[in-house]
């Protein structure tokens, strides 16, 4: 995809997604009404931005894990006719507090970098 | 300051700011009309920010010295009366260049985020 990509422009990419995809992460499955697995949530992802998501599906699965051990998401495996189990993540309690938090976290910064750019803008 | 914040929060803060603190002193490098050093770019933030910077001085350096090593910006030492020498900073052309494609992914992963807590807010 992006392999000839400038490395500090990769690293811009990685770390302003680090961020970004536990937030958009926890807000899919807060709305979501049912468990979802991996490729779901990758899929409800791609839904919503037509131009491409700026998140790979692989970056999905360790931040999954991490929310899980920190007790913002549980999961359930599942058995799958097509291919190996499923883990079903839902949200926890402690995650739609948290998630509360980041929104205004996010909220914030975004506020903050907005005024930079357009200030120095003109 | 904020000693007992949750490491959640403390983790998803310092991966937003990441990302977002490097925008935000290459936008303020570029539209400086002379080189500046560290605290009078933390005190330019702090100014354009009433509501308490999102940003921490501390954080400013290591940014600024790996900005400087990645060719981005380039920097001089200048004698001060009233301490040790200061550090001041200038973008370079390469760090002009490498802001457009920042800003451009800033706000590509800013509409990005904004949809999914819009889509899944209602």
């Amino acid at each position: 995809m992006e392999t000839h990509e400038d490395p500090m422009m990769r690293k811009f990419r990685k770390e302003l997604n680090a961020g970004t995809v536990s937030l958009v992460l926890l807000t899919i499955l807060e709305r979501s009404s049912e468990p979802l697995y991996g490729y779901q949530i990758a899929k409800r992802i791609e839904g919503e931005w037509q131009q491409g998501a700026p998140v790979k599906q692989g970056t999905l699965y360790p931040v999954l894990r991490s929310m899980e051990e920190n007790g913002l998401l549980s999961s359930e495996v599942e058995p799958s006719v097509s291919g190996p189990p499923r883990k079903y993540y839902s949200i926890t309690e402690r995650g739609r507090e948290v998630l509360k938090e980041w929104t205004i976290v996010w909220l914030k910064t975004r506020d903050f970098v907005e005024t930079v750019l357009e200030e120095n803008g003109g």
